[in-house]
C-alpha cells in the first residue's frame, strides 16, 4: 500500500476515523479551532496585535512572506478583500482587470470590483479553467483601442480553480501567461487561495509560482486550519500602506492574533500531510479501480478532485449510505452515478485496505433491483 | 465605600490587581480571549456557522435584536463596515449623509462612503460632540435645494463620541433630532458602538435608545470581551440579504463562531459590572478631590471618562510611575498636568481605600524640588 504508512498510523485517531471526501482540508469547527489554540498556547508565546498589526499577525505574515520568498505581507480575513485590494491598488489609476471567467473574481464578489473600486472586470476563457495566451493578447489589443482610453492595466490568475474541479492552470502556461504580462509591464495577480496543493501536486515548490507573480493571495482556512483569512504577499513598496485600504473597506479587526495562531499552528503540518494524502489516493484508486461496476477518474491538470462513476446497475446514494456507516463520506452529485472525491488529510485516518472493502462491501448491497 | 462591596469582592482578584484607567472594558489579549473560550465551552454547546452564518452566529444576533427590541440583526466584523453598510443601504438611490463633524464616520474610515459608495458625507457641529435641530435643518433644506437633486437622504448619529471623550448626545437631544428625521421621512442611523455605556450613566435601557432609531450598530470588542467585530440591527426588510453586501466588501468571515462565543460569554456580565464600576468611580473621585493639590472632574453630559488635573508643583508623569508600581495605571497627557481616566471594570480590583491612599502616597513622591 506505498511507502505512506508511519504518516497513515500518525493520523489514524487523529480526529476519530472520518474519512471526508469533501473539502481541502480536516473539516472545521469550533471545537477543532478551540483544541488547537489550547495546544499552540502549551508551546508558544501568545504575542497580541494591535488592529491586526504586529504580534503573532507579524509572525504569520512573515512566515507567509518566507515561504513565498516576496519581501512583505499582509494579514486579510477574506480572500475577496486580498484580490480586490491587490488588483485595485495593481490597476491605479487605469480600470481594467482580465480575469477568468470561471474565476471566484467574476461569479463570486458581487462584482466589487466594478461595484466599489470602478475597475471593469473583463472575462476571458469562457467555460475553461482558463485562458489562452492568444485570447489574452487580442483582448489586451482591443482594451488599448478604445476611444477613451481604458486599457487593461492588470492581470489575474486564479490557480486551481475552484469552478473548474480544481483544474489548475499548469505550471507551463503560467509561464507563458507571465511573461507576456512582463511583456507589456501588466502587473499579474495570483489568487493562491489552493497554491500550496497545485505545489505538491506538481512536483514545484510555492516559490517558484510566486515569483511569476507582482502579488499573490494564499488562503489561511482551506487546509491550514485558521477559521477565516488569508495573506496578501508582494513587493513591500506594495504591501506598505495597505492596512489602511484594508481599514477603509471595513477589515481593521481589532484583534486577529487568535486567527493567526491557528493558521501558524497548522501551516507547517499541511506539506507533508498533504504530500502523503496524494499519494495514498492515488494508491487507493488504483486499488478501486481494479473493481468492477466504478470508475475513479482524474481530471486533466486536476489538482485534488477525482470523477467517481458507477455504473448504471448501482445506486450510488445507496453505496454513499453504507460507506458513511463505517465513517466514509462520499457526496453524490443528485440526480447522477457520479461523486467528486476531494482529497484531504482525513483519508490518513483509515488504511486503504480498510476503505476499499468498504467500498466492495457498500457495491454488493446497492445494486438496482 | 458605598453599596458596591460583593461586586467588589467578587472581581478583586479576577486578571489579577491592576486597575488600568484607560478602556471601556477589560484589557483584550489573547490569553484572555482563550480563557474565556474555555470557560464558555464547558457549559455551552459550541454550535459553528458557515460563513458567519447561523450556528452561535445566529444565537448572537438574535441575542442582540432581543436586547434591542429590533426584529432582525447581522454580525459584522468591524463597526467601520456596519455603520458602511446601512448607511449605504438607507441612502439609496441618493447619496449624501448627514454625521458630527467630530465622528468616526467623518474621520476615521478614509471617507469609504464617498470613495467607495458614493455617498458624500455632510459634517455638522464642527468641534462639538453633537450637531443642533438648527444646524440639521438648515444643511437638509439646502441639500434639497441643488441643480443636481442629491439631497441629505439618511442621518447618522453617534453616541457616546469617542473623539469628544466619550461625551454622549443627551438623551433628550436624540428625541428631538430623530424627530426631525421621522417627520422629514429621513432613515436615521445610531453608532452605538458604546451605546451600553450611555444607557447605563443615563440610566435608560438601550432599547429606549434603539427605537429612535432605524438601524443600531453596537460594538462587541469594546466591553463585551470579544477580539472584534459588531452587530447591525434593524427591521427585517432592512437585514435581510445585507449579508451578501458584507461579503462583497470582502468580510464574509469562514467561521465566526468563536467570535460569537466570546461575545456570548461576556455580554450578560457587562451591565452589573459597568454599574458598580461607575458607582465606585463615582465614591472613588469625591475621596480624591478632597485631597488637595487635585482634581477630578466630570465631563458635560459625559460617559466613562473623566478629567485628572494635578496642580504646578507636582510632577504627574512620576505620579503615574508610582501608581504603576502598585498596579494602578494613568496616562497622563504629555506635556500637561492632566490625566483622562476611563472607567472600566478594572477599577473593581481594588478597594478605594487602596486606590485612594496609592494616590496620597504618590503625590508626596512627585512634587517638583
Amino acid at each position: 500500500m506505498g511507502g505512506s504508512h508511519t504518516m497513515q498510523d500518525l493520523h489514524t485517531t487523529k480526529g476519530g476515523k472520518s474519512v471526508v471526501f469533501r473539502g481541502d482540508g480536516e473539516p472545521r469547527t469550533i471545537q477543532t479551532f478551540l483544541g488547537n489554540l489550547n495546544d499552540f498556547s502549551a508551546t508558544q508565546t501568545l504575542e497580541d496585535d494591535n488592529f491586526s498589526i504586529g504580534g503573532l499577525v507579524e509572525q504569520l505574515e512573515q512566515t507567509i512572506a518566507r515561504i513565498l520568498k516576496k519581501p512583505a505581507a499582509i494579514f486579510m480575513p477574506t480572500g475577496t478583500l486580498a484580490n480586490h485590494l491587490a488588483i485595485r491598488k495593481h490597476a491605479t489609476p487605469y480600470g481594467r482587470v482580465a480575469v477568468q471567467e470561471q474565476s471566484h473574481l467574476y461569479n463570486d464578489t458581487g462584482d466589487s470590483l466594478a461595484r466599489l473600486s470602478g475597475i471593469n472586470l473583463v472575462p476571458l476563457g469562457k467555460e475553461k479553467p482558463s485562458f489562452s495566451l492568444e485570447e489574452l493578447r487580442k483582448a489586451y489589443e482591443t482594451s488599448t483601442t478604445g476611444r477613451v482610453f481604458n486599457p487593461i492595466s492588470v492581470v489575474s490568475i486564479e490557480t486551481p480553480v475552484r469552478r473548474q474541479h480544481g483544474q489548475t492552470v499548469p505550471w507551463q502556461e503560467l509561464q507563458i501567461l507571465t511573461e507576456f504580462c512582463r511583456e507589456h509591464n501588466l502587473p499579474v495577480h495570483l489568487d493562491g487561495a489552493r497554491i500550496f496543493m497545485q505545489a505538491a501536486v506538481e512536483g514545484q515548490t510555492v516559490h517558484q509560482y510566486a515569483q511569476l507573480f507582482d502579488s499573490v493571495y494564499i488562503s489561511l482556512y482551506k487546509y491550514f486550519g485558521a477559521p477565516f483569512g488569508g495573506v496578501l504577499a508582494g513587493e513591500s513598496s506594495f504591501i506598505d500602506g495597505l492596512y489602511h485600504d484594508r481599514r477603509m473597506f471595513g477589515s481593521g479587526l481589532a484583534h486577529s492574533s487568535m486567527i493567526a495562531a491557528l493558521a501558524l499552528h497548522g501551516i507547517n503540518e499541511f506539506e507533508p500531510t498533504f504530500h502523503a494524502a496524494i499519494e495514498k489516493a492515488h494508491l487507493l484508486f488504483a486499488d478501486l479501480n481494479a473493481l468492477a461496476h466504478l470508475n475513479v477518474d482524474a481530471f486533466e491538470h486536476g489538482s485534488n478532485i477525482f470523477t467517481l462513476t458507477v455504473s448504471e446497475d448501482l445506486n450510488l446514494e445507496k453505496i454513499a449510505q453504507h460507506l458513511k456507516a463505517i465513517d466514509i463520506f462520499i457526496y453524490p452529485e443528485p440526480g447522477t452515478q457520479i461523486a467528486y472525491l476531494h482529497i484531504n488529510s482525513t483519508i490518513l485516518r483509515q488504511t486503504n485496505v480498510e476503505i476499499t472493502k468498504a467500498f466492495i462491501d457498500a457495491i454488493e448491497l446497492s445494486f438496482v433491483p
